[in-house]
């Protein structure tokens, strides 16, 4: 009898979060003040996240206590599937294991609502009484309105103007747990006002939200800015994804060969990867092989640089080295909102830099064709992003069979695809763009870097 | 440490379904022909459903062995957990037990895949090529698109016209699925055409729809029609629902007093009532109080009649006895679509008849604010039909408060609201509408009943 799901028991959730920091042969540099471009202290960064994040995000520490109240949260939806893809594997003749871990089992549909709950609950100890956070298409303003909920936080979210408008649902979401949503620019900041007097019908973007929350935050007694991905604390929130892959490869009695996630700023691929990565940074498995996947549309990984850069368009937030396609490069419109940031999480980018996890990045198209076919053999109806990383799964499992190779490959699925139905209709009707990268775009935000030595 | 998820292994799960009539004390009476009014045969019945199906229908076993291959699909989103509701009990501060099962865990999002796979698992066995099928806003139609995509049968679904053009995604979910997707009334049929010469402008309906894809079904050599509820062996895959809850409430050491579900056509409800209602007919369990709650704006079980009557508006389908509003009864739009069946399903409507079950109605806006307690509580956001279970199980735990009683109350978390979300917007607005019965309306419906002794 085939075995499909992979489950563990509460008792046996993971109850320490991995800090791939602890074992990271080069550790990211300092992060830079937007303004002056100094070293930023920890007060500094307590200004804007809450003091328990902070100290996360310099830590040092190999495994970090999941505070109890956490595990509590965590324990209505975790630990989720991991799910063997028997159905796909035939389907795709291949002779590889494929194995897929299941966060749009959540109940927001995605791996957010980790770093979600972990953040408000320190929100919570600190005595603050809200968040002010952005989201593009919702998926993060949904995960901190959820967390919000659970731990009685005002939610304040700045959701770009254009999703705002053309996606109502998420915002009705976002509203249904409680949280407060406004168009981004929005008049209710300096900065958004200022956006709109320059463009009144601006259709927003992320950059904007960005500075529109960050200024709400810093205004509001009693708020603090949430920010969904690229930040240390935030990796480390993921990682319970990948400790309990783990334990459940071990209950298949298999060991990967092939782990992969699809990354925007990279949590959710850092979350899966990070605690396979530990026993390559240490030797134990020279050959793992670790794929961060991205879209061609917006990428940084494999079309970059890596140099210091702004986390934001506006130049508001801290300044980290990464790779980066430049804080003023827009990406075209794919459907894949959440891989059109410009950076990638310092962490990854160190160990791309040294050589220890792989980059790739695909087309839409190319995209949707890989998970139209897992969603004919195994059911579930994947996000745009997860797209990504399916399509890199979907690759490896083809050259599996190329060679005549039985490699186990392990995917992050890392939500479903419930509000994204509109990308899968114009993938149907042929109507997706394959967006060629303007190499004149790229040169010119390439230039936009900050000036550090 | 607080449990919240009670999961059963693949090796557990059911491996046979319970069917009710081998222990009710007045079975049905048979269909008539919807014609003749004459008894039907197994033939005539085996014209519509697959062959095995038939046998289910009639079947006097109580126990029928789930197929290995119907299994086998099973196991890739079964057995469902079945999670103790800890936070929603303290929110609401009452001394009852509440559990839900989550059927919203399946690729399609809700219970209907169950019986999908089960009848396309017969389909195929029997040489079918195809299957002809309607549906509302789509739950049905993808669950069937799904099993389709499974045994590599077609699938072609007639959908409502006004949800056609409304709710596009769900004919997006379809479509990727491999469903083929025509508005009814379509001018694919002599009865669509007809219906459309009369009016073309119709938004059509369930009973217009029925009859398109029946009519699709006879004309089309390698095709029969499948139904989605009412029907004895719809009712009879569901019971893997209820055979799971057993088995996982065990494991919590508890049984129930009250078990609850949303009846539209019944087979959710039934499939997570049945098998606790085995014990109540043996008299094993006298006190066990099982409540199937419909929509005000379609009674069939707290207004209507128990009566003959057909089973789609064009007077095509099978005739049955039924708690009905009658085939002509057209309910007002509120936002449970599924709620909106003149009748309810055959074995139901004796166990009313017979007072082992007990019938409920709620207002939209009732449903609506138990499961937004619900879902802050909990975080899953639940389908507007399943909200009328919620309320149901928010007034039973509100009396146990009341009465300071600790009682057991299990729900089925029948399906989730990621489709629904223009409904929660329209309640967050307060432009939700309570209709109320028009008593001339039902009246005039029940007049159109045919004349059975």
């Amino acid at each position: 009898m085939k075995q499909y799901k992979y489950l563990l028991s509460e008792k046996d959730m993971p109850t320490q979060w991995y800090n791939i920091l602890a074992d990271m042969k080069n550790p990211p540099p300092p992060y830079l003040h937007p303004a002056t471009l100094n070293l930023m202290t920890p007060d500094d960064l307590a200004s804007v996240f809450p003091t328990g994040c902070v100290a996360q995000e310099t830590s040092r520490e190999r495994f970090i206590d999941i505070p109890e109240e956490v595990q509590d949260i965590f324990r209505m939806y975790r630990p989720t599937p991991l799910i063997r893809a028997h159905r796909w594997e035939k389907a795709l003749d291949t002779p590889a294991k494929i194995y897929y871990k299941w966060e749009g089992a959540s109940p927001t549909g995605s791996h957010k609502l980790n770093t979600a709950i972990a953040q408000a609950y320190y929100a919570k100890q600190e005595g603050l009484t809200g968040f002010a956070t952005e989201t593009g298409a919702g998926q993060w303003g949904c995960a901190l309105s959820l967390a919000g909920s659970y731990f009685g936080l005002k939610i304040k979210v700045f959701m770009v103007a254009v999703s705002y408008r053309q996606k109502p649902y998420r915002r009705v979401m976002m509203e249904t747990w409680g949280g407060e949503v406004v168009p981004s620019p929005s008049a209710e900041t300096h900065a958004g006002r200022a956006m709109l007097e320059q463009d009144p019908d601006t259709p927003g973007s992320l950059g904007m939200a960005i500075s529109d929350a960050l200024e709400y935050a810093m205004t509001h007694d009693g708020y603090k800015y949430s920010l969904g991905s690229v930040v240390n604390f935030v990796l480390l929130h993921q990682t319970i994804i990948g400790l309990e892959t783990m334990k459940q490869l071990e209950m298949a009695g298999d060991s990967p060969d092939i782990v992969i996630g699809c990354a925007g700023g990279g949590s959710n691929a850092a979350g899966l990867i990070y605690p396979f990565m530990r026993h390559k940074l240490t030797g134990e498995t020279p050959n793992l092989r670790a794929i961060f996947v991205e879209s061609t549309a917006c990428p940084s990984m494999t079309r970059g640089t890596y140099a210091y850069d702004w986390g934001d368009t506006a130049k508001t937030g801290p300044v980290t080295k990464m790779h980066t396609v430049g804080h003023g490069f827009v990406p075209a419109p794919v459907h894949a909102g959440g891989l059109r940031y410009h950076g990638i999480a310092p962490t990854i980018s160190s160990l791309l830099n040294d050589g220890m996890a792989e980059a790739r990045a695909y087309h839409q198209n190319a995209a949707f064709e890989a998970t139209l076919s897992f969603s004919n053999a195994e059911g579930t109806i994947l996000a745009p992003e997860t797209a990504h990383a399916v399509r890199a799964a979907y690759d490896e499992a083809l050259a599996c069979k190329e060679a005549g190779e039985s490699k186990v490959i392990v995917f992050n699925a890392s939500g479903h695809g419930h509000f994204d139905l509109a990308a899968y209709d114009a993938y149907h009707r042929r109507a997706l763009d394959d967006y060629e990268l303007e190499e004149a775009k790229l040169a010119a935000a390439l230039e936009g870097l900050p000036n550090v030595k």
